[in-house]
């Protein structure tokens, strides 16, 4: 199609009806686009965006139904496809990312599922189900970028610090492993299909490519150091930008077939803005591409030579990236990427949040790239002495500009410092990236939160950060608790757990020893039970009518039949009479549940919720009473702003979904 | 000395008086080791081996006073320039992490030292310095490994997996950003030394160079995969002879002299046995070697020939991995690699857990590199039809074996893969680097533990690992716990605290208000204090006559004076007055401690320790009464054993030290 639309654009642009190729061109986008945008919108709305956000949410224990479903697999691969085919200024890397852990969880659940049947599973191991998933998923999202950028470590490292809430040596251990035969198998699948499957040339979709002699003088670190302080205010700028627009749609494109509109609109104003600037701008060079593969359009230009600019626009963004990083000095003027730069730079900050899955990585670097070549003309033109030496580098200024651009978005430092080395197989250039890296994010967190962190900041998800909020120290249980605590006796009627239940959106409760069965006296904590626990017991009617029989039992497997599948009590019948039955819940409570006293201060509760990955915790008097519950929300409540400078210490109001 | 060793050798070896320099040789290698010994024997016997266990132990929570002294660097760097000296079967990989603890630990507590003389540091900081110190070790750990080898991720992950007890985000990116500096700076130094400071071409001391075409075929994974049990039982016959030495020299050489006499005798014989050697085996070739600078001797050798095994033994141990890593086929006769291998072998055993310092990388790595050629002779043999391709891949062969033999004996798997791939800097050789290592390592751990656990366990630190013993679901908190309690009231005499002190070895008190005085009754929990705090109060004598006056007070600085200075009740004088006095402890009490009930189980309370990091815990009953402490060594003690497929815990008896 590219190729047709090619020898269209050569022949018109003679011939005079450039219209005809730009009508089909962008009619295409738009088309393309809206049917990816569809299959987000109507299949399953989590397949949006990056995907990074919510699987970051999700493996910090934030519950997000149908994140990992199929149908969200089929709108995340069909959509990111039809996105990149629309030409949107987007990449798919952090849908791979998605996609991966969706695949992993599938193989995580089949895996639970096996062993259920196969193996006389434990009590013990009865409840570690959601642990594993979340491994399988932390090391799906690590193979996905593995397989985008080559990079095994750098995509385990991804996984570990932007997506991993906990940390365990055997976790990394087999995220790393499944890491690195992604990217094998990657590397072996596209190198057969460019016909050389034994030489293993092609370790990811994304190549930054060998660069030839990466050195730097000490001279030029203050040049670097100024391009990482314009990448994060360009980062910044990015998201503060691409926070107000998702503000915006969150007010006014509620209706979905708005949102694919906004899709195929922003489709067809990319195509549109493309086609002007290849048309108006006149960037004909003689230099060859570096990339032998690359598309060439001739337009206007003379015989030997071809329209630079076109083939930034025709390429695929990984062609696009490679063009800027590697094209010999000269192939694209000042004022062409000056252009091009400012355009594709709010085409990206339209295009991501978009309702179309697609990723920011490759935008991020492409921007960078692009002013960082403009650095690399600066240089050339400052040091006229050194002309033909600084000439050799202007790709160098493009990669530290794409990786300050990068880091200015996203603030991830260690993942995208190894990502980008592994890329460039170059160790000793491995310090200025990351000491650029670092700077651009310091300029970025300064005015704003990174793109991921605004993207759930957003969305509402309570989220528990790594370290606990500054300033919270006279914060105390007491004032944090949901009190008077919900008990329930160790012996409960079925009547008053129903109404609890229906009534009620917490997901754990304190088990009590009542005495004679007067509730809140002298009844001290004996164990927790989980809705979940409730509603399968109440499905499998594990009750009777006098409080000391106990009719039926309920094996582990049930437990496990409904795991994942979010039972709700709306799902669960019980007739009139049940209501004056008795639920023994004694064999069913996990004992010794973790209980603070009231005085317990926030950032202590904090490092007992991460450190332990707990959900709820019960506050106890001094007798061993509840008075309280507090659950992960109630934490996630206190963000720390840090902004210009400033600490600031906000509530957030939760709903709950 | 070594050249002027070698025209000896080649000399003597014409005229027969080969004795003279086989004296010299072994003579200066004897007094050279005697000295290194002496050095960490009676300087700083903590400075023995390889240092790693000791960094691993200290980062879990083990108290090693001594390990980060000025003493212990200069015994730790002079002892390994000694043993290199002394010719040893040896490297300095384990030390160099080592010393780069102790000079981070250094620059660690000069911080905080200035900290607290410059900022007005609040109480809540008051107690983060032993985390702070923590966090320094494991960055000069890391950049320890990172300039031994020019590998800044491999290194920064060493550090994680082998070292490091607790992980965080932002511990891991400095512990990255200090791996990088040193990696830069050995670069920068190594390559001025050679004389092109701005080439950087040196990234760090060992060099496994680039390969120039490492790829592989799937016929050779069979061939990995036996290696990698080859390099498994291999490591694991290292680690169990080793630790029946290590135990032999426990029994039997306890005497300072002793020790240092057995480093004589170690020396002697190492150069005794290289000698005899060179002298009888017919190693003679004409082949280059890869090395343009590598020390080449002719002995009896023709003139177009040299000794290719005295090469081996003529060169630091670095640059005899560089040789049987990339010498060309033929250098090594398959008898001559045979030899050597095994004797290199039992001199590296008994060298390792000599009280000098000395590593255990490059001796692995050598060993493994050795039986690695050999396979890669056998492969040559085997397919005689594609010998000339075989005969270029002999290098490969010799990697694979340092790798699997390394995997055998330290068992780190992660750290290592990325330690390997970033000095070949192929990322596609990772994933049958990755899986050598992983079967090795396997097959190592049927047979035995790690060679650095191993000495843990030998030295009976209480170590914490990274999961609860298996087995132990039924162990109760009351089955670890120290009872009855030993609880201090908040207004205690001196008299008490003193007698406490002296008479029993416990780190931490629980506070209680007594009714009336009378000890044990009612008494609820109130709060938790340390000894050290107790010795600091007693020290400045906080007390007063009556029990409800309160006359001085101590100050947050105070505390920290005495930090890391570990008082002893000795060092404290109390008058037989003062005795009957009475201390107000409320101010100085750490408020809410963890408790937990006597029913809690031993998975739950190590991961209790382990995610929160504790020292102490304490046991309450259902009213808050104090009824037992726990502390980590309660919980160390319980070891499990999985050898040969079958699972044991054992309780181990750790004395206090």
């Amino acid at each position: 199609m590219t190729l047709t639309c090619v020898s269209d654009l050569d022949r018109c642009s003679k011939e005079g009806c450039l219209w005809q190729p730009a009508l089909i061109w962008i009619g295409i986008n738009i088309v393309v686009t809206c049917l990816g945008s569809a299959l987000v919108v109507y299949l399953q709305p989590l397949a949006s965006g990056s995907g990074v956000p919510y699987i970051k949410s999700y493996l910090n224990g934030v519950k997000l139904p149908g994140l990992l479903t199929l149908e969200c697999f089929v709108a995340k691969v069909g959509g990111v496809v039809m996105s990149i085919l629309g030409g949107l200024a987007c990449g798919k890397e952090g849908p791979m990312a998605h996609s991966g852990s969706i695949i992993a969880a599938g193989l995580g659940k089949g895996r639970v599922r096996l062993l259920c049947k196969n193996k006389r599973v434990s009590a013990y191991d009865g409840f570690r189900d959601d642990h594993e998933i979340r491994d399988f998923v932390s090391g799906g999202a690590a193979s996905g970028v593995s397989a985008a950028f080559g990079a095994p470590v750098g995509g385990t490292l991804f996984s570990v610090e932007e997506a991993a809430s906990f940390w365990s040596q055997s976790l990394t251990w087999r995220v790393f492993f499944s890491a690195m035969i992604a990217c094998f198998f990657t590397n072996f699948l596209l190198s057969a299909f460019n016909g050389t499957p034994n030489q293993l040339s092609a370790p990811g979709l994304v190549r930054f490519d060998v660069f030839p002699n990466l050195k730097f003088d000490l001279i030029e670190i203050p040049v670097f150091l100024v391009m990482a302080v314009v990448g994060g205010l360009v980062g910044a700028a990015f998201v503060v930008l691409n926070y107000k627009l998702t503000v915006f749609r969150y007010r006014y494109i509620k209706l979905k077939w708005l949102k694919v509109a906004e899709a195929g609109l922003v489709a067809a104003i990319t195509g549109l803005a493309s086609f002007i600037m290849i048309i108006s701008l006149n960037s004909c060079t003689d230099k060859t591409p570096y990339d032998e593969h690359a598309v060439i359009t001739k337009m206007h230009c003379t015989d030997n030579q071809h329209h630079s600019l076109s083939t930034l626009f025709l390429a695929t963004p990984e062609g696009c990236l490679k063009a800027l990083l590697h094209d010999p000095f000269g192939s694209f003027g000042a004022v062409t990427l000056l252009i091009f730069v400012v355009v594709f730079f709010f085409l990206a900050v339209w295009t991501y949040g978009l309702s179309v899955s697609s990723g920011v990585f490759i935008p991020s670097l492409v921007i960078g790239a692009t002013w960082g070549r403009l650095f690399g003309i600066a240089v050339v033109n400052l040091f006229p002495g050194d002309r033909e030496h600084y000439e050799l580098e202007v790709g160098k200024y493009a990669l530290i500009g794409a990786a300050s651009q990068l880091g200015g978005v996203l603030r991830t430092t260690i993942s995208l410092t190894v990502i980008i080395v592994e890329c460039t197989g170059e160790v000793s250039f491995g310090l200025p990236i990351m000491i650029v890296l670092m700077i651009s994010k310091w300029v970025g967190d300064f005015i704003s939160t990174g793109l991921y962190d605004m993207n759930i900041e957003v969305l509402g998800l309570p989220l528990l950060p790594w370290d606990p909020p500054a300033l919270c120290d006279t914060i105390k249980a007491s004032d944090l608790m949901n009190a008077p605590a919900l008990t329930l006796n160790k012996v409960e009627k079925v009547g008053r757990i129903v109404e609890i239940l229906r009534n009620e959106t917490f997901c754990g409760f304190p088990v009590v020893n009542a005495k004679g069965r007067d509730h809140g006296k002298q009844s001290k904590v004996r164990g927790l039970i989980l809705r979940s626990q409730l509603l399968v017991l109440l499905k499998h009617k594990i009750f009777s009518p006098e409080s000391m029989m106990q009719p039926n039992t309920v094996r582990l497997k049930d437990f496990r039949k409904y795991y994942l599948q979010y039972l709700k009590i709306e799902d669960v019948e019980i007739s009139e009479e049940e209501m004056e039955y008795w639920i023994d819940l004694r064999p069913y409570v996990t004992p010794n549940p973790y209980t603070v006293e009231p005085t317990f201060s926030l950032p202590r509760l904090f490092r007992l919720f991460r450190g332990l990955g707990l959900r709820h915790l019960i506050v106890v008097n001094d007798v061993n009473e509840p008075i309280g519950m507090i659950t992960r929300k109630d934490l996630a409540k206190f963000r720390v702003e840090s902004k210009r400078g400033l600490v600031k210490v906000e509530q957030l109001n939760i709903e709950d979904k």
